[in-house]
Order: C-alpha cells, then sequence, then structure tokens
C-alpha cells in the first residue's frame, strides 16, 4: 500500500459524533476543579504534537476533535502527518505532526485525551497495515478484518478507524450492523437452517448473515439456507483451504471468512483464493501502543 | 505477593456507578434490533465462562455488572476464579470460572462486552503482578504505579482496577482528584514556586500537589514552595538515585517519583530506598490481553 | 399470511434498549409533578387494556415495558393479543387484550405512553400486512419493504417493529447499518463508479451497498462496480419489469429495487419475478393509527 | 385565517432545546460510520429544499435546528415559504422553499431527518387549519385543540408546535403542565369532589384543574368543588349543547371542553357559543403528512 | 395547620423521575472509587437516622429514593416521623426518625446526599409552615407562595415540595407550566395588551398568564386583555389592598398577587379578603436548614 | 483579605463542563415552550445585571455561562464586579455589574438561572470572607474550610467555588477525591488501623486519608496507622487545643482538623497553631443569599 493509494477515512465519523464522544472522554477526566488549568491560565500559546516513535499515524479526526470541543485551533503539518502513512519517528527523531493554539489551559485539559486516543489508534493502524502488506506481498485479493474484540463503549470506534486507516476491512461495527450466528446460537436454535431461515425473516434484504461453522457440512447446510458469509472456525491451513474451494464450487457467491488464532505471523499459511475474509482479533485486543507527546512552545 | 495477602478490590466501584457504565455499552453494542437474539429465543440457559491463556483474573466486578444489568445470575467458581491470583489457564486446559444461567438471548447481549472487559482488566493485572513482584524480589518498600495513560472515558476505571488488583498503585485517578504540575504546566505558569503556590490556593489540604522536575534544583524549589511529591522525569538510575537520596536528606516528608520509560525489564535499576514511587506507562497501554470464552452447555 | 406463520418478533429489541427508551418518554411526558397520581393514590388497582377498532395488533414488547419501568404486573389475554393478528374490534366489540396490576398512580402514568405508542404500531403493522397480503395474493415472492421515512429519534424502532409484524421488510435501520447511494451522493461524487468503489473501502464485506438508479444503464455501472442493490427509483411499472428482467439477465445476484410513489393500491402492477424488493414510504409515515383504551376495574 | 394573521410561533421552543432534541435524533440516525457522507466528501455545496405537495407549511424552527446543529447555512425563500400558510405545491409544481450550503456530507445527515420532521409537523398543520377554517366559518370563538395522543418522547414537540401553527390550541404539552382527571382519576379517588380538592392542593393557583365528566351532575359537582373546566366525555352535540348552556347560566366562568370522536367532518354538530372547547385526537394521530424533497445543486 | 389535616405528597414526583434524579446525585458525588465504602465492606447493617434540630419534617420520598436506588430498605418510625409535622427534637433529644438496613458500604454512599436533602427540604418546610401558620392565625383564605426563586437544576424539586409539606403553594415549577409577563416582557413587547393577546395564542386554554404590574392601571389593562393574574409587585401595604378592592370589584375573577420583599415577619401587613396570592422568595432562598444524622447501629 | 491578593478562580471549572451543567439548569427551567419568550421577540436588547445587596460577589462564570450557552454576549463592569471583593450594594445604591446583550428572549431565558445560582454562589463567598477575616484577625495560619453538606448534585460545584472566591479551603470536593474515614467507617472496620491500612492500599500515594477521632488515643493510632489528617470531632475548644499540641508534638507532619458546630461565632475560640484546619457546615448550608436583578434596559 503506498501513500497515494490511501483513502481518507477522516469524515467517516459523523463531527457531531465525534465531538460528543470526545466531550465525554474529557469531563470523565475532569470531573470537578482543574488546578493545573488555573496554575496556567488561559493566555494563547501554542504547543506543537510530536510523534516519538516509529507505526502508522492514525487518530487525526479524533485529536481534531478534542480541540475542536475546547475551541482551540489546529494545524496540521500535512506533508509528514499523513493519516495511514507508516512514519519513521523515535525519541531521538521526533516528528513535528501538528501545532495547536489556543487558551493554555484548555490545551493540557485535552493533552492527555488527544495522545491516549491517538496512541491507541496508530497502534491498531500499525498492526493492521503490517497485516495488510503480509496478504499484498502475496497479492491476495480478500479482505483482512478485525473482530469485534474491541474496547467496550465508544472507544471502540477509534479501533474499528484505525483498521481502515490500517487497510483492512472493519468486520461488523456493532452486534445490530450485521447478523452472526455463531456456535452459541446454533446450539440454542437448534439447527443452521432453522437459525438462518429465523434470521432472515427479521435482516431483510439489508443486512448480511454470517454463520459460524465447524464442518463443510455445517457450511453447506448454512449457505443452502440463505446464509451469506460462512466463518470456518480455527480450521487448520489445509483443511480450510480445500474445503473453501468446494464451497465455493458449489456456492460460487457465497463468502467465506477464516477466523480463530490467526496473526501476522501465520497469516501467510491461510491465504487463498478461495477464502474471501482472514479476521485477527490481534489487530484491536492486546495491540502495541505508539508514543506521542504535546509540548507548549515556549 | 501470595494469594493469602490478597485485599478484594471488588467493591471499590459503586454498583450503581458500575451499572450505568456497563448500560451504555451494552446500549453501544446494540444500537437498534438484535437478530441474533431473535434466533436464540429466551428459554433460560447456563453458559460457562471460561478461563484459555494464563495470567492474572480481573474484572469480576464488571463482568457481575454485565449480567446484573441483564438480569441473568452469575455463580463464580470461587476455588479457582480467585480475583487477583495468577492461574495457569492454557487453550488445552481452559478452566471453568463461573456459571451464568438466564434467558440465552441475554446471555449472548452480554457475551462480548464482558470477555472484551475480562481480558483486558485481566491483561493489565497480570503486566502488574509481575511488576509488583520485581519490586517484591528486591524487597522495595515503594509504590509500583500506573500512570493517566489509560483509555479515555469510562473504560480507564477498568484499567486503574486492574492495577490494584495486580498489586500497583492507580495513580491519580482523573485530573482533578490530584494535582499534577508538568512541564507545560511549569513553562506557562512562569516558575515552580509560583506554580505551586497558586495551586495550593485551590488545593488547600485536601488534595496533593506533585510537580515534574528535570534537576535537582527544581525539585528542591518545589519542595520548599509545598509540593507534597517531586516526580523526577527521565533521570538516569544513578543520577536518580543520588538525587532522591540528597532531596529525602533535606525533605524527609517529600515524596519522590521516578517516572519515564521504566518497564518491568528496566525497573530493578531504579528501585532505591530513597525513591517511594515508579510509574510505568506499559501496564495500561500496550499491555497483552488474556483470553476467555462464554460457551452455553449444551 | 396466516396466525400460524406469525414470528415472534417481540424479543427483537433488547430490553435495555426499550426499557431506556420508554422510561424516557415518561419522564418527557412529567417533567415535574404527577398530581393525578397524587389523586389517585397508590392503591394496587387492576386495569384492562382495551383494543376499540379493527387491525393488527402490534407493540406488545412496548406496552411491557411501559409498565415494566413503572414495576407493574401485565398479564396478556394471550388466546386474544396475538401479536401480529388481525383482530375484529369495534367501539361496540372492544377486545379485551390484558389485565395490568400495580399501584394506580403508576397505571396511570403509563398509560397515555402505552397507549399512543400501541396505536401507531398496530397502525403500521396493519398497513403493512395489508401490503404483504396483496404480494401473497400474487404468490411474489420478494421482500415488501418500508423505507427511512420514520419518526426522527427512538420512537423509529417502533414503527420498524410494526413493519416486520406486519410482515414486511424493515429496510435499513439506519443510516449506519446499509450503505446506500442515492442521487444527491452520484452528483457528488462524480460516477457512480467512483462512489461505488469508495463506499466499499469503507464499507468491507459486513455491509451491503444499494445504489439509487435513474435508468438502467446507471444499474449496469452500479452493478459492475460491486453495489448488491441497485434501486430504480420511480420507474413506470412497465419499464420497471422490463429493465429488471434485463439486469437479472445479466447480474443474476443483484438485488433489484422498486421505490418512488408504489402504495398498496398501485403495488401490484410493480409486481415482478426479476423486482426483489417493493418499499414504500407510506407504510411509515402517515399510516392510520388504531383505537385503544386503559380502564382501572372497578 | 389569513396570512396577515399569522402569528410567528418559530421561537416558542428554545434553542438549546431544539438543538438537544435535533442532535439526539441525528445521533441515533448515524450510530457509528456515515459511509455515505465518505463518498460524497466534505466540498461545500448548496441543496434545495422542495415542497412537492400541498398543505401548511410547518417546521421551519426544526430545520433550521437540524442544519444549525450541521453547522450548514439555511436560507428560506421568504416569499414562499410562509410558516402557517397553505401552499399550492404538487409534483409537477414544486416549490422551492430553501436553500441550504454547507458540507456536502453535512447536508445529507440531516437530510433525512429534516425532511421526516417537515413532513410530519406540516401535516398536523394542515388537519389543524382544516379544522380552524370549519369553527371560522361558522364564527365560533372557542378553540379547537389537540389531546395528548401524540407520539411519545420529545418528538411530540413537533406536533404540539404544528397544531399551534395550524391556528388551533395545544392542549396540556404534558401531563404535569394542567392537572386533568378523567374517568379512572375519578374512580380511583372516590368522588369529583375528593379528587379535586385534594388536586387544588397541589395545584395551587398556578395550575388548572379539569373534570372529564360523564352527565352534567358530575360538571356541576366539579364545578362546584373548584374545577376551571369540566370536559363532556362521548356528549352527543344536541345533549352536549344543552348540558352546556345549563352549565354555563350556573358557572359562567367555568370552561367547558367537549372530547370524544370529534373530527372535522363532524365538528360542526359540536359548535355552541356555551362550548369553549374541541379536542380532536385525529389531529396529532394518524395525520396525513406532506411531501419535501432536499435535492443538491449540482 | 394540625397534624390531623396533612395533605401526603410523597406521592406527587414518580418514581422513576425521583430515582432518576438521586441516581445523578449519588454519581457526581462518587465520580470513581469508594475508598470507604472498601474499607467497611459489604456487611449487612443497620443505620439509624436521627433527626437532631427542631422543625418541620420533609424530604422523606427523596431519602426513600437514595435507598432504593442502592438496594437498601428504610423503616420509617411512622408515629415519629411525620412528612410535615413540626418536630421538637434538638442534640440532647434526638428523634429516631428510620432505620436503614443494607450493605454497609451503600448505606455509607447514600448517607450524605440523603442528609443534605432531607436538611435543605425540612428547612423550607418549616419556613413554609410558619408563614402559612400566620397566614391562618388571620383566618386569611389566600395563597401563601414561594416563588421561582429555587436552586437551578433538578434540586428545584425538593423546594417546591417542600413548600407543598409546609402548607403553601409551590407558584410555578419552571418556565414552561405558567405564563408569567414581568416587567421586561412587557418593556419589550411594547404593551401589555399585546403581550398578553400574543401569550395567550400560544398559551390557549391549558395555561394560566399572570402579569406583573407597577400600577392599579396597568392591572386593569392587564385584566381587560384576558390575564388570569396579576402581580401587584412592590406595592406598599396599604396601596396594596386599596387597588386590590378596586380591581376584584371590576374583575371579580382576577386573581391577586402580591410579591416583593414580603416575608413572614411583614406578611401580616399585606394580608387582605382581596389579595388572593402572597408569595415570598425567602421560602427557598436563604432559608435555614435542619440537622439530621445517619449512625449505623454497632 | 484585601482586593489585591484576590485569587482569580475563575477558571478553575473547565468552560465544557461549565456548559453542560448550565445548560442541564436551562433545559430543567424550560421543558417545553417559552410563551414569554414568544411575547418578547428575538431582537437584540441590552440587559444590565444590578446587585441590590451587599456583600461578596461570586460566581462570575456561572453567569458567563448561561449566557455564552445562549448565545448572548456578556461585559462585566470590571471597576465595580470584582469577583471576592466584598460590595456595598443596597436596594437603593444599586451597582451595575455588567451588561448583557442578545436576543431579547434568550436574555430572559437565563435570567432566573443567572440570578439564582449568583445569590446562592454570593451567599457562600460572604459567609466565608467573614470566617476568614476572623481567621486572618487572630494571624491564623491554618486552612478555614467548608465541608461536604453541600447542595447535592452539580450545583455543589458552585458552592464549593463559592468558599474558594470567599478565601476559605473546599475540603474534599466529593467521595472519591479524599479518604474520608468517619465514625461509621470505624466501627463497621473494626479498627482504625485496619480500615487506614486498607484504605491505603486502595488510595496509594496519590490520595489523603483522613480519620474522625473521637479521643486523642484514636488520633494517635489514625496517625500511627498511617492517617495524613486527623479530624477531632466535637472537642470543646481546650481539650482540642491540648490534645492537638500533644499530637503536633509526636506527629509533626500530621494536619489536624476541627469540626462539629464551629461557626463564625465562635470559632475564635478554636483557632490555635496546633491545629490546621477548622471546617464549618454552615458555610454551604443554610447560607444567607444575596439580591440581584436583571433589568432589560429600555
Amino acid at each position: 500500500m503506498t501513500t497515494t493509494s490511501l483513502v481518507n477515512f477522516e469524515t467517516l465519523i459523523p463531527e457531531d459524533r465525534l465531538d460528543n464522544l470526545v466531550r465525554q472522554w474529557i469531563l470523565d477526566d475532569i470531573p470537578t476543579f482543574d488546578v493545573g488549568g488555573l496554575v496556567v491560565g488561559t493566555a494563547d500559546k501554542q504547543a506543537t504534537l510530536w510523534m516519538k516513535s516509529p507505526g502508522v499515524l492514525a487518530g487525526r479526526p479524533f485529536v481534531d476533535a478534542v480541540f475542536r470541543v475546547l475551541n482551540c485551533r489546529i494545524t496540521w503539518n500535512d506533508t509528514v502527518a499523513v493519516e495511514g502513512k507508516y512514519l519513521e519517528a523515535s525519541g531521538s527523531n521526533k516528528l513535528a505532526l501538528a501545532t495547536i493554539s489556543g487558551p493554555v489551559n484548555k490545551l493540557l485539559q485535552g493533552e492527555r485525551t488527544a495522545l491516549n486516543t491517538l496512541s491507541r489508534c496508530s497502534g491498531v493502524a500499525t498492526a493492521s497495515q503490517q497485516a495488510a502488506k503480509v496478504a499484498a506481498s502475496f497479492n491476495w485479493k480478500g479482505f483482512t478484518a478485525g473482530t469485534r474484540k474491541t474496547t467496550p463503549g465508544g472507544f471502540r470506534l477509534v479501533e474499528k478507524y484505525g483498521l481502515l486507516v490500517g487497510g483492512v476491512a472493519t468486520h461488523r461495527l456493532d452486534l445490530s450492523q450485521m447478523v452472526m450466528l455463531k456456535d452459541n446460537h446454533i446450539w440454542s436454535a437448534g439447527s443452521i437452517t432453522q437459525a438462518v431461515t429465523l434470521a432472515r425473516r427479521a435482516a431483510g434484504f439489508s443486512q448480511k448473515i454470517e454463520v459460524e461453522c465447524q464442518t463443510k457440512e455445517q457450511a453447506r447446510e448454512a449457505a443452502r439456507a440463505g446464509a451469506d458469509i460462512c466463518m470456518l472456525d480455527n480450521f487448520a491451513p489445509e483443511q480450510l483451504k480445500a474445503d473453501a474451494r468446494d464451497l465455493k464450487a458449489e456456492f460460487p457467491h457465497l463468502l467465506i471468512e477464516a477466523s480463530g488464532g490467526i496473526t501476522v505471523d501465520t497469516m501467510a499459511e491461510y491465504l487463498s483464493e478461495h477464502v474471501d475474509i482472514l479476521s485477527q482479533g490481534k489487530l484491536t485486543q492486546g495491540y502495541s501502543c505508539l508514543d506521542f507527546s504535546l509540548k507548549i512552545v515556549h
């Protein structure tokens, strides 16, 4: 993935939702008084946002929202701070990403929320881009994807956004967006056919239905019942590829997802022209974070 | 840290706040319809909560809250599921932590929120306990501590709680709880003395004031101005210990915190009888997560 | 649609979301004091919920939620009050649907919210069932559907639920669930191909993409670009059928939706084996309401 | 009612409440990502708001709020778009009501919420103006009024506002605003006299008390007990007029409301100089909606 | 006012609103951790609620709500703890009002919120009862009333409720409940007649309109324009009585309110058979508070 | 305390929290329509904020927030309206504090909320400054302080802020900020030593721990267990001073607070060089309020 092919996802979350989310984070962080803010006063100052470790920059819209909510102004150094670009920053080679101006107490009220968000979002994007590059290096055309193993609450949007910036698919954003029938659902519903049929009554044509399958036979049942996607759960790589090939022969429009313990280190073994989706929990859970700082210009 | 010395922190967050937090997470995850829930129906079922990777268990009160909010019942296997205990679970040696009963659609509505929280909280506690053990192995009496590098919003309480369960100090829970004057504050306020004096006017006797210092001289100025804690920022280990000793000789009641790039691997170099606090950002940012699952009994 | 084939959609909205929604409605309705409640006191009484005009009953889960939130108890007369069934009630042939017990002030606090919701939800379901019957009478296998012309805010869930109970599809529940690219989007994006390609980058495999088309050529472009659904907007019936047939021949998996001014009275003209979806705004906007009342037993 | 006598009710709802309400509607409609918005980008564009069916225009303040919340700018074509005026629009004679400018993704984020609100509000106003004209044609001086049969939640304010714009009275806005003692209250309280006396203790002088009466005798009891308004429930027209005349003779300051099944088609039968208020549930429940659209100028 | 004539206003605020209000107060008071609660644990204990200074007890429903929200149980000593009764408590003659049982950490989480509310509510009721007794001692039949000088936010309901318990009228509960046109309104609207006429268009028959008047002439204009209440602002006692008599002679149904600097000490001078309402800001602003405590039984 | 030594606490509460708080107050005050606002219209007008009784001005940031939220502009008369200064205003010597401009309906929407807040905040500051002056007149160096006897909910921030402006300490802002172990905690925990030890495990180094003590021996136990502050509860003045002296001799860094029935009239008896803190509940409960008004310029 080269810089020129970057999609700008920055407008994906409506500004009003972003502001709502970020405002709540700031309120949670300062439940009563801001004595530090009292100390610094309200004089207009400038601060520089620095990147201090290497990785993919992601999270600009959240930083924008933090300082928009606080009525500060931010100017990104657009030649450097390219959302989605891998940047070779380090402690000794800090990169100046942006300049933020405003009352100094407000700059500092937003500092920690902005940095914590940026560190995490960039961490997700870095891991995601690494996975996307593995897929690209094999010229695989399917979707590398995240999972629903995200931080509970509104922060999951940061992680889902980080996946996109890193070049992989978000998978469903919440439980209501796509229907996913997992082992627990199948056991409870009685059979795959019953489960899919009933789900379709509510899902109609506007939601896809995915079924987690333990065997090829289950996948065939799911496909016949009308599932859009079959997830082959914890299949060994060779089994996965063979079964996916058979399923595609029978159901050319069925999407096939492989999931279960796949990481950037093992994903190459799972790549196949008959597999459409490889999802990885590690992209949003237990990911490494990047290092940023904010320093008042003095 | 042995099991017998475990403090039970489970009641630290008021039930009402917990429920409020967790309810919002579930609402965020299911903004409209739950087609999967429609498929499984409302029959009363049991589910087992499994631990599948080794580490310190932490997060029981959040799991309790998830299923309390959903009107399900949870019974912990108390001989195994000891909050704060390091458990040798693995994929092939899964540990049954708890049984949860209730309408099956509700069990599944709570599944992912409960697991995602437990994975992260236990991850923080595992890293924290490891750090606490290093300190204990040197018989160091100070506080190993987290920092404010936590997930924005209410989820930070999960991480702060995980620190305590792992045996380390939370550091301040939010910007309003303790006053912390960092480099940015000092630059903006003009001098350490001015900053501390003004902060004390608002903080009174009920809040501590900590000052981030780049030199011993700054720490002396802070102490004389009335700071309760001096944080020696990014000091090399030997410098730290020498300066801490001098400061303690002059200001016996001043607390001294060392911070900046310290990890569980390097912390031994920083231990000193004159240093009271070692804080580590890695305990709550970029920590590894543990693996849990929830399976309907069928 | 016969009673025996009714799907029970009552658990589709998570109880916690329902309660949240309904609690806010009650709070909005009683911003301060309830003098009427003071007058009647808190003695435990029974009330009967009556249906007074003919139509499809829909909205039981909302009524349940109103009285659950108020800590009252409701017992439905299940042999009569069948969700989704057309009931021949009238002013002179009132049907007793349920008995509700609890403190009389709470019964009356919930009365109007419950009745207003039930009237509207049943109105939507009645119109929907009528449309579904037309489709069934022609043995048409596609989806009759609503649109996004619903009441703003949480109340849209009542209307979307009413569609399902009446036997038609909800169409997307919100702007985030499925991607819909309408004329305004296409004009702004430059071309259908560009619009669909970019949308797919964010939508990945988990969301469908629908494109509103003014001509068959546009639909062909959309299908080639990867759209899942083409909506043929305001096509005359014969044109619609001819174009749909051609499109299906070329793109067998493409779903085709007809929309624009179609009502229960005109929908028969649009039915075709090559059209998959007929959507009608009138099902949730300008629908007639049914008549219910709640009377204290005395 | 001529245009010149129109009262401008647009400022009746405080801007902050309006924005709060509308912001929640938009958030509800876009719970996570706006892929359509990503597709169109943020270039500044213009859109035209069109009216496409005949009726009374009502709802401008809500449309203003939608686009204010989204930071767009709206310019109404004031010579045409007169709030409260009956406009002869149609599909073939579309009226350009306003021009809205702003980032195109935001224009489209607000489109559906604005249109759905405007359609419903204008629908209420159209029905209301029709009723007001019947009253005016008989030179009746009383209040035509709505009822509390409104959509639960904040959307009721749209309907109550639509009543005013259409020229009729809102009746009480919520359960706390005026005290209304209906049959259920009287049965529960024991007697009209007891109910009114107790209600007055809480209502004091600042709230009116209305009593629903089944007979003239009940109305006399209510008036003697201090009721401000008696509602004669479901009285046949001739009985209503005779009883109202008698009651007015005895209690000249008592207001008399007729209610129960009265519609615009039957209301003429109920008009009387001794009846002060005619309330009609159909004005806000089961009303027809008008047709509007928003199109990007291209 | 004797005990036997006490009205029980305890159910005036719907339980759900009460709980909502009180829950927010508790959340505000404990934004993160409850270390004190950790110390005491969750053993079930009993606590006694003591009254320690003399005055009118008021606020039971708020105390109920605090402990209901916290899942504790409260038993009032009903022979002593009579809402609205003047109790001769003191530091040396403490009265045991209630016993509260539950997990001790929850008892203490609610302690301060319950006591602070009870102290203030009883303070308002004590001042109110004193004023009511002055009116009764002169056998005056009008309404002693509070004003809108209440604590901003939800706490105003505590004060408005305290007025009722003390035996006086609440005056309007919020700006939307009754229309009040004060000097600022009249100046801005141009004339009393215009202001009242326009207000009536929106208020209809369901809201009263009150006009603040500086002279008898203004009051006459207001009455002729259709005002329900005239408030004679800051009139000297003799002038007030003379003007009120004249106004009543001309407008027998007009209510007359006297306001402006009237206190319990001066109110006797303003009593007149022609004055209907005496309102006093001091009843809810600057009132004395009573002393209560909560002690764990040990 | 002279004007020149005034600390400007106006920025202590983050603007966003202030606006959030104040916006909720205004929404609570106008739940539906603002008929008064309709009457006055939206013409731009000016209003003067007057002070009408003597005392310390406090609350400017809340007034700023009210009118900022309403999009009005405020200009303070800074030579007069000095936050924290005692002003000799009266009914006959009204002081013009500020001019506020904006749409007249918005000026009046904010009027009552602004005045009620300012009256209370200035009341607290006036009482506080009086207490601070007593302490200063004896040249006492300790902290005069408030308590947690504040109005429940967000309004407590007004009172805590008023304390600071008046020159006294806030004491802890909420239950989570500092740990306070009172009699109830000690009884429940078993012993002071156990309670303090356990509290320290959760409080770490970032929160102070205070223990309420009934005897000097208890205070010694608390100090030995690691308490930062001992509160000597309801000690007679001489006993207090003697015990404080002894405790200070043994624990020079222990802070000693005296509390229990101390008022501005009795506080002189409690002053001692060995007592660090004198806290008084009356500063925020049962305080007198000041008189302000807002008048449209006409």
